[in-house]
């Protein structure tokens, strides 16, 4: 089993896990560009669909690809292993490691958010106690940004992106023709990217007016308030929601508004992948706002899968982190997940850092207070901290 | 009044209608540059939200910008001199003609759909019953594609980019994490802008795996046994259903959502800036199809604005149309619209020509029968037809 290295000779087995981002596949190719040339590497197989692809002994080979290949399915967004969204228990673990273990597998990759690196912590104890070498690495991705330890999440840059040229769009389109336009942007549990729609602001009076992040208890008389306040300031006004809002005592405002549908003869109304909430929202302030028209979207999936919007900073990182999990992972017996660690913003510099899969497994890191303003915005801090990791955004201009 | 080339010595005036689209400001800079130099014209003033900024003399002079704001002005999206939905009636179409003839406007340029090509028109009318020399030109812009006479619409082949793009991304998540997932395109009378999203498919089994279109009859029970059909062919199945899908009467599915949610206590629900017509479908999947996951999104305003997703030859033909309105004007005592004639589609060439008002105004051109395939889906020709005006899209690749 062992080598001159002091590496185990066996094979790499790479997955990915939950909703993909424009760059999991930077992830997945410089995991398997950092292992080429490595003699202890016996192969390189891809979990088909995660660790269910694993356990099912659906896997194919990757050592053999040629790199223009590759350079496409790394620009490509989405999992191009196919994704799952199995959250394994210990009996899964069980299966995952037993999987492993067959083959004679010693490297194990998984590209994920703080499920898979949770998965990637019961497996590696349970290898310990097997004592068998199981070298695990989590790659975090999530477009969520919630991971602890890490300044930002691969995947993150990416979405902020999306979500900051669509409330540009968006932003242009209601002054163009005023009223109340309400957007619900993913994120269940943290602000993060909600909170992107502020770079979309350039001039003064640019929208979003309001911001509503999950951090701050949501109220509905408030937001009827304070969209009243914004019609009457600017005439017109733009709305950042998370799809996470809650009220005062935690509820999610989306889980209450299922609630109150689920007597309805369609039934089933879903908390994502539904207009539900915007229309909510929107009814709201056409029963407290005289006079407005008010519309509402919901952007949905767009916002972690559309083609062809990604921050050039966030495809490097991606790159990097799994560059990274490869390296450590043929360095010594090393197991962890990665965290990007920022060293400056003006010019923008970070580096990748090894974290123990304790640190980030089944965490959730909400936005600081520094980065909020009041109930409904945004700090200039949190501004600063998010415009160089999105990078250059289309120029606009005004004639009034 | 008369000058040595024989054009009306005043002022021009331009406005913008309807809603937005990624190219607008396009046409519009090229007008006002295409007006320059010409010493018959006094002055070039813009209208502050279309007639309405005209009739409440609410009016912003165009003719001191310099090069490169007009050069910004031009690649941002949406109505930069704002936008409006009146559609005016013959008496609003009176102040029309009375606030051009007080100042001496002679040029009138009007940059919208064909609402904005009958105001024109009635415009027109008025000042050769009154013996003032009007030069009337209605410049076309619509994202539904929906103008007669043309191969196709300023600002349709960005927003088909836009469509695709997210269809590309939405077929890859959705590979990636199968399921079933419905998208609501915009296109209230035309199914143009819900076609695009063929342009999504490159490989053997991608979605869009049904396409519905307003030009089809929707029949809900067809729809599940589609999708049942999609579901066992591909295990996931990918859907771009127009928000103008109507039943074999006629009567468009979301008005008959809106009847039935009219006696919600949250009341209201639009026709479109909502997710209902999605969440409708969804539940008629969900009741029909068993154990699939079921979600829907509806695209929305992003179609119209989202800043920077533009088709190269988009823009080019946006000001090749402003250009021409504007060289027509100071050509002869003409009036009315421009029409995109294809010379040749690979490589794609075309031109600009003069139609008259009567021949656009209030007319809609649906998609035509050798567009369509079956009741679900569109044809190679539509295919055909689109691909050269989208441009490249990104590069995908699989490796499964």
């Amino acid at each position: 089993m062992g080598s001159i290295s002091g590496n185990p000779l066996g094979k790499a087995v790479i997955g990915q896990s939950g909703g993909p981002t424009a760059v999991i596949n930077q992830s997945l190719v410089a995991v398997i560009k950092g292992l080429r040339g490595h003699s202890e590497i016996s192969g390189i197989l891809g979990m088909r669909h995660g660790v269910r692809g694993l356990v099912n002994d659906q896997l194919i080979p990757l050592e053999g690809l040629h790199d223009g290949h590759l350079s496409t399915i790394a620009a490509t967004p989405s999992a191009a292993l196919g994704s799952t969204r199995d959250k394994p228990d210990a009996d899964y673990c069980n299966r995952i490691f037993a999987a492993c273990e067959r083959p004679r597998i010693h490297y194990f990759f998984y590209i994920g958010g703080n499920d898979s690196s949770d998965t990637c912590r019961i497996v590696n104890e349970m290898a310990h106690e097997a004592n068998y070498e199981l070298r695990c690495f989590h790659i975090p991705k999530t477009i969520d940004n919630d991971l602890p330890q890490s300044d930002h999440t691969p995947g993150y840059p990416s979405a902020a992106k999306f979500v900051a040229q669509a409330f540009m769009g968006d932003n242009l389109d209601n002054r163009a023709i005023p009223g109340v336009k309400i957007n619900i942007v993913m994120g269940r549990n943290a602000g993060w990217l909600t909170a992107a729609a502020a770079l979309a602001r350039k001039f003064e009076g640019d929208g979003p007016h309001l911001i509503y992040l999950p951090e701050v208890p949501f109220s509905e008389e408030q937001f009827a308030q304070d969209v009243d306040e914004m019609v009457t300031r600017h005439g017109r006004c733009l709305i950042a929601a998370s799809e996470g809002i809650r009220d005062a005592s935690g509820t999610l405002l989306a889980s209450k508004i299922q609630k109150s549908l689920e007597t309805d003869a369609h039934g089933n109304v879903q908390l994502s992948g539904t207009g539900a909430l915007g229309d909510y929202l929107a009814a709201l302030v056409k029963a407290n706002v005289p006079k407005v028209r008010v519309r509402a979207d919901t952007f949905g999936y767009l916002q972690r899968s559309f083609c062809g919007v990604t921050s050039e900073i966030d495809e490097f990182e991606a790159r990097s982190c799994g560059y990274a999990a490869a390296h450590l992972a043929m360095s010594g017996d090393l197991d962890g997940s990665l965290a990007i660690r920022r060293l400056s913003s003006k010019p923008y510099e970070s580096m990748v850092e090894r974290i123990e899969l304790t640190d980030v497994a089944a965490l959730t890191r909400t936005m600081p207070a520094e980065f909020l303003n009041g109930h409904r915005d945004v700090s200039r801090e949190f501004v600063n901290y998010l415009r160089p990791l999105v990078g250059k955004l289309p120029v606009v201009g005004y004639l009034y």
